[in-house]
């Protein structure tokens, strides 16, 4: 399968900056942050996706002579940096976090330290493909959680933004708890669960329901769920797979994975109803699907009801992540390497204090508390620091600064979560399968505190800075505002 | 540049039905509709967009040898039907509206008849490119309308669900109306305008504001738009951006398209104290360009302030279409070929009277008023149906039938919009330059009433059916009814 070209899939910009330092001869090596501000939907986490796809970018990252050729006829680049450009390839480091780990705002996600103009060009690329990813992880891990125990099914891609939305949306899908996709093409590429069974239309096609049902029931005995809500759920649909599945049963056909799929009115009424129609028929373990406009909102408010449903299709709210359809991720230089080959650390200001960034060189380490295994907090501190756990620690709220946390020595565990995917750049990261980031990611989970992974009002996971790193930003600020 | 091959982006319940109409030798010809059942963001129109990427997939339709290993692998599909697969093209008709046409809810936008095998397997893709592009064309002709007549850039690559968002959103946006994308991607696939100057890094990255504001100004007079809110916006960057207009005035270069871009802060605020100092400058043609997290409806607001900003960028909100990120179309079964070639005409009924669908093979003629060429009603009828514009003509609210509206011969034109796209699996249609296409757009938003193109509680145009169909249409409803 051929992946389409994605070196101009940059904005215009970044382009007539690398002129810009290219003209000026001015090169350095810099370091630019991917982080965001605030996880969608109010949740108390997200789920980090999309390394996968931006390792292959950043691999097949050059420049063909179309692409130059194109480049030219805007009649902005100069000759000379028309054939840098041809030339191009990443040269850089790159370090990030694995995907599927819960993440927080504010902290470094993806890491690029490079000379600037290699760093510059990579930014759009690196948002789109982790803002895209990152969100639909989030939106199914909610989906999943809200769920229980029940298998979710992806189900959006028809209403996903654009075929790539489709496609890596069901990959994120996947990796947030999803158990299945009906993206065939997702399925092939990533070697995940692909499911499905009939439309209306099916139904539509034959002479009547009972026909078009046993139809189906013959051809997909191991795997037949019947979708009973074309003419009329209760009176038709329901009693029509009623007397399938006991003809298939009279006939010494054993049923597996069967029952019936609901994808209209309302999914807590029908659901009830259907099943006392199915047990009282002597089908207690035929599965009831349902599908209809879910989000984890719905879900959670039919559960509460106690909708007899054993699985759900989730289509456009997850696919777009409807009630915040993007991630907000965003790309920030950090510090600038001056000749001794210190990294100088950089800032940018703003009226609004959370938005101010925090600068430097930096890493995270993940602090668990040792007795349960659950995250205490996250600390963003300069990459060359080194903590000894054994030891008594203080971090502070790097807005709210007063609020200081004492970490007694000895009751916690840190692990650096943030890991060298390319180095001068080659690649030196092997991702895992998509199936394994799921698993992981389901671990992942488990080390946020319940009230953590609340649908509403969750409680906030700390993302603090070292010692260190707050006084240098204090610094920094104070220097500034001084001008 | 190579295209991903999408024959496999289809959901798996196709396949399964398409194995079962194959096992069942059931393949007649069946005429299929994509509609929408309502305009996003309570728009008054919606805009059509995404047929030639329609087009390029169908004529792509076919299953490489890996396509058919991977089906096998799954272990569902029997070696004749993989074998069929492997010599699948489509073969079918297509029509469709054309690219840039304004449309509104309940009408087939395409409509597919071909055998139900291929019918049914291009659903998915066609419903997910019309239902992206259809929505961000829609989404960006409202921000151009909130702008009157001020230029709107498309600039949301970071924030889009993937790089196909990205860019078709890219493509669908200049359709809509906006002058330009930054997307350079886009402009080089699609011939459209890129525009875009520099980034808060660029800032950051010299010893100070003035420097990088001189620097770019020295490399690009041309075009030369300046950021101005990395610092202090009225305290900084503005007296920044002057000085270097004026030594660049005072050097002899001639200033062409030059001005600043505000990026933060309340932009009808920071725009007119920009707009007093540039003015008492001596630069009352550099314009002021306005970018963050803008809509249509915050543009509408700064516009009534009096905003004095020239140009806008428009990220995030457009690209996503985030306040209502999907477009809803549906691909129903309207009619099944009968032995003797004529089509019966099928319908999906529904608790929801507004869902029950049109039955029949049918197509959509568009009635102007004669004196203003403004939109009068769209008329869905049968395909064969013919009308006399110098005759009177009764039309019918297809749910409030009460609701009947008499057109006057001699007062009204009537144009066909539906026209034949693939006929027998050949493309016979041309799809115009995306420009061509942004043209006809906005001569399209022409014919309709200042009443429907208002933001808020806009007038709603009528989409009524003929005489015969609504005959048709309750006689089957009357027919199921007795069942």
């Amino acid at each position: 399968m051929s992946r389409k070209d994605l070196t101009l899939l940059t904005d215009f910009y970044e382009l007539t900056m690398m002129q810009g330092y290219y003209k000026e001869g001015q090169n350095e090596t810099v370091v630019f942050d991917v982080f965001f501000r605030n996880n969608p939907s109010d949740s108390g986490y997200s789920i980090c996706a999309g390394l996968a796809q931006v390792i292959e970018y950043i691999k097949n990252l050059n420049f063909t002579y179309e692409d130059v050729d194109y480049l030219r006829s805007l009649g902005i680049f100069s000759e000379d940096f028309l054939q840098y450009l041809g030339g191009f390839h990443f040269t850089g480091d790159i370090y990030a976090i694995p995907e599927g780990t819960v993440i927080f705002p504010k902290e470094p996600i993806l890491k690029v330290v490079a000379p600037i103009m290699e760093a510059q060009l990579v930014e759009t690329t690196i948002l789109n493909i982790l803002n895209h990813q990152c969100l639909i992880a989030t939106k199914a891990s909610r989906v999943v959680f809200a769920a229980g125990g029940d298998s979710i099914m992806e189900f959006g891609l028809r209403r996903a933004q654009g075929p790539d939305a489709g496609l890596y949306g069901a990959r994120a899908a996947i990796i947030g708890g999803c158990a299945g996709t009906s993206n065939v093409l997702a399925g092939r590429m990533f070697d995940v669960p692909v499911l499905g069974t009939h439309a209306h239309s099916w139904i539509m096609s034959f002479k009547d329901e009972y026909t078009a049902f046993k139809t189906y029931a013959e051809l997909y005995p191991d795997n037949c769920t019947l979708l009973v809500d074309t003419y009329d759920t209760l009176k038709s649909g329901v009693p029509n797979a009623i007397r399938v599945f006991r003809e298939l049963r009279d006939s010494g056909v054993p049923l597996k994975k069967y029952g019936i799929r609901l994808d209209s009115g309302d999914l807590a009424y029908l659901s009830k109803k259907a099943r006392k129609m199915l047990d009282a028929a002597g089908f207690p373990d035929a599965g009831i699907t349902a599908s209809n406009d879910l989000d984890e909102y719905l879900l959670h408010d039919l559960k509460q009801q106690n909708a007899a449903i054993t699985s759900w299709g989730v289509g456009t709210n997850l696919i777009t992540s409807k009630d915040c359809p993007s991630f907000g991720g965003v790309y920030k230089l950090a510090a600038i390497q001056n000749e001794a080959g210190e990294f100088v650390p950089k800032i940018k200001l703003s009226e609004n204090t959370e938005k101010i960034t925090n600068p430097g060189n930096k890493t995270i380490y993940r602090i668990y508390e040792k007795d349960t295994g659950k995250i205490k907090a996250d600390l963003i501190c300069f990459a060359d620091e080194k903590f000894d756990a054994e030891k008594d620690l203080m971090i502070f709220d790097p807005v709210s600064t007063w609020k200081k946390t004492k970490l007694v020595g000895g009751t916690y565990t840190m692990k650096e979560i943030l890991v060298p995917v390319f180095k001068n750049g080659e690649c030196v990261y092997q991702s895992p399968s998509v199936m394994e980031i799921a698993e992981f990611c389901k671990a992942e989970k488990d080390t946020l505190w319940e009230e953590t992974k609340r649908l509403f009002y969750p409680h906030r996971v700390y993302v603090d800075l070292s010692d260190r790193l707050y006084e240098v930003k204090k610094s920094l600020l104070d220097q500034m505002s001084m001008e």
